[in-house]
């Protein structure tokens, strides 16, 4: 659905790499899908002084690289790089803001704009209370004929008590609506497919739920470290940087009941209100059921890999977490008593995102299973790379008497052929000037997964006895992480193999 | 599983096609899989004039030909060949059987069988009551420290009385557990696969019952025409042929309750319920709810069909169905209200067998779909060919939105390439060796299954108002079978299109 609101898109943080490698070619491709509205323009904002002309050029060289759509026409290009315009200011200074506010209202006039702003914040997390009130204080935040909408990219907030803060903030000069606080988990295609998997079909409702479901399993696994991110990532860890938003947002996705339409409202609240079930972790739960490690050296294919506290820009004996893995509950009438297992690390094997759907075993064994293992039906929901869906179930071994064996039936999003996969940045910016907030994170839920998360930064932070422990780059992880899942001999599902060739599992 | 039990395999019609074609080649799959017992001997019975070597040097040639295992080892062959025997006599002189009871006494004694034999009557139906009568006459049917069974091919009976009376003769003699029935179909990997699909896995059978479940389609289709069978076929027909053992077979094992164990007693008893669940056709449902078709001459992709009336043997006139199609009810808690469809026919467009279970549509319909239709999920089960489960659901479109396709995700039984699919014969003959009746058609579920079918037969046979549609060769059958499927819009799946390059639909 193209945009038809005329609008101009200000992005704060212009000069960074985001709106270089991501933002701007997610502009351009929905340029070239001829989903922009008629009248738009993009304002490029920072410190850095550039030429409108001059912003044009090093955009240009990012479409070239980092653009999905064909990027052979120079004339379209070109035509393309018309809209955009820069305006360097002090963000920290809000009399600058009144040279932004007449630049704004020049491009408005010129091309038509209407006065409907989005403010994208692609800068530090420090900023997204200064440059907001700045805004408001030129009035830049004030809906009259027009609409004002903010767009914030995570973290939201470091704790519980700041991410309040945040949101109090931001709520004395904005309505809740003007907000959309991206996770760009949520623009992804297979995410936004769990809700039609689920509510377009009629086999897999009546299977979602207690009755029919042992565990839930959601693994999102990378296999780099930190590289150069060192430095911003020490002060987060892989708790803050992946589980109190993405992981638990699929929770979220995963868990929720149908909502009543497909409408931002109504599936938000939904959201929440899983977030809301989520049974608080107690201190026993925080030692036995949550388990933080780190990498460490390690040989991966011949090579050898840094540890993590090696890294550049990482303190000395921090005790960051690069791995978290934890079990937990939602307490609600489809969900009780149903173990909820996630993790998520730097330098796994792979990169991979997925969810699994184990299911219960057959109430009834009626068939000799030669290998001596039932083969409980799983649903797997693969977000990435090789988006699709795999139901494993049991089949006939061909042959003499009635022995099954465990077979898979598969969908690739790749087979799809004609299918062109928007980026994240490209559905979460359209939906932005559509107005559409359903995939972006509301006030209410971030906080309520901080609330859910709090107790154990705070237990962490304080209890020197909790645990840091030591994996090799390369494997899955602290191989206690096994001893989290409920049941004989149940594991985690490995899409592949430890890859270290050494390398020594510890206790930090 | 070997067969244990020391035995003689007696097949009368010894000289006829499938002998030579199926049963004696499947003996020797069995044999060259280790799977015969350590003494064993197959004793061909007929009229015709055969010398053990004569008969063992026209079962090479079938071996050679339509084996499934390897034929190249020449030892191997020979090494089989001599546990063949052949002994004419004329089945229908009591008197005969003498000399066969010696002969078989012979072999025994030499191959160490221990009286344990099973009788094959691969001969006309009109013999069923005649040889086990004879047979019984010798003491041949008596069990005391041995085991005697009987093997029969379809038909089981022409109608109801016929079919009882067949029973009531061959109890007189044997017990029910001493008759085995064969019905190919059962012998089906595929068929045998649909308990394993249903009682291994979680997933499916929650969803099995009319809460889910819209309707169910089984088509078994063949493209061949009667061919040079049309002599016994015009007596017989298609609802005599395949609807009411092969298809109604299916019916059982697609709407069966879970049996206790996977043994034969307990699979038969819930095979029965379903036939006895069966709601009666009452004269209105046979005139609206069943569907009679014969075809006539049509050019299939540029070549000239006979139409059935022209084929070699059928009777000037005939009104024998080579189509029947219908639409029943199953009578119970489980299956109550949802209508179940079944077809067959000859010179289809393509040979296929498979079951569709159509699902109901979401309860409530959250995503736009653009072309105006639900997509509600269905559950494709291949018999032959291309053995498989393929099941179809809604999936996102990629891009911008909420629109949602329907999509495949698919097993093929191929993928199990190491996989040796062991024919039907082999796999009914290793399991009457091993005295496993579980794939055998039982006494009462026949007179159950023709119960159903009897009205039917009844009113053609005397209802001249009752039409028979002809449909062209190559085409899916009378059109008026789409009416037959409840349902705004909905029709029969039809895996292929129609072939005829003319031809008429008409009344016959």
């Amino acid at each position: 659905m193209k945009a038809n609101d005329q609008q101009i898109l200000t992005i704060f943080g212009a000069s960074g790499d985001l709106t270089y490698r991501k933002l701007v070619p997610a502009v351009y491709d929905l340029y070239m899908q001829n989903l922009l509205p008629e009248c738009f323009a993009v304002l490029g904002v920072s410190r850095t002084k550039f030429t409108d002309e001059a912003f044009r050029e090093k955009m240009a060289n990012g479409i070239r690289e980092f653009a999905k759509q064909p990027t052979e026409d120079e004339a379209k290009i070109a035509s393309f790089l018309t809209m955009l315009y820069y305006e360097p200011i002090d963000t920290k200074s809000v009399e600058d803001y009144g040279r932004l506010k007449e630049r704004l209202e020049s491009i408005d006039s010129a091309c038509q704009t209407g006065g409907n702003y989005i403010f994208y914040l692609s800068t530090p997390p420090s900023l997204y209370t200064i440059i907001p009130k700045n805004l408001a204080a030129h009035g830049l935040n004030e809906q009259s004929d027009c609409w004002r909408r903010l767009i914030i990219e995570k973290p939201f907030g470091y704790d519980l008590k700041s991410a309040q803060e945040l949101n109090a903030s931001l709520l004395e000069d904005y309505q809740e609506e003007q907000i959309y606080r991206i996770d760009h988990y949520l623009g992804k295609e297979t995410v936004q497919n769990l809700l039609v998997t689920r509510f377009a079909n009629l086999i897999y409702e009546p299977l979602w739920n207690r009755n029919y479901i042992e565990r839930v399993e959601i693994t999102s696994a990378e296999s780099v470290g930190v590289g150069d991110r060192a430095g911003y990532y020490d002060d987060s860890g892989a708790m803050r940087d992946m589980i109190q938003n993405h992981l638990l947002q699929l929770v979220g996705m995963v868990a929720m009941e149908p909502p009543t339409v497909i409408e931002s409202t109504a599936i938000r609240n939904e959201i929440l209100k899983v977030f809301q079930a989520l049974r608080p972790l107690s201190k026993e739960d925080i030692r036995n059921n949550v388990i933080r490690g780190q990498y460490v050296a390690a040989k991966v294919r011949g090579e050898q890999m840094n540890g993590y506290r090696e890294e550049n820009g990482v303190k000395e004996g921090s005790r960051t977490p690069t791995y978290v893995s934890m079990k937990f509950f939602i307490d609600n009438w489809r969900w009780g008593g149903v173990p909820f297992y996630i993790r998520t690390g730097k330098r796994l094997p792979t990169r991979v995102t997925e969810i699994v759907i184990h299911f219960k075993g057959a109430p009834h064994r009626l068939f000799p299973d030669p290998t001596g293992f039932e083969f409980p039906n799983r649903l797997i929901i693969r977000i990435q790379p090789d988006e699709g869906i795999l139901l494993k179930f049991g089949m006939k071994v061909p042959g003499m008497g009635f022995k099954v064996e465990r077979v898979n039936m598969d969908f690739h999003y790749s087979e799809l052929s004609d299918a062109y996969l928007p980026s994240a940045y490209e559905r979460l910016l359209l939906d932005s000037m559509l107005g559409d907030s359903t995939l972006f994170a509301r006030g209410d839920a971030v906080e309520a997964a901080w609330e859910f998360i709090d107790p154990i930064i705070e237990a962490w932070d304080t209890d020197d006895s909790l645990p840091v422990f030591g994996y090799p780059a390369g494997t899955w992880g602290p191989e206690h992480a096994d001893d989290l899942i409920e049941g004989e001999g149940t594991m985690w599902r490995y899409p592949c193999k430890n890859l270290a060739d050494d390398g020594i599992y510890c206790e930090l």
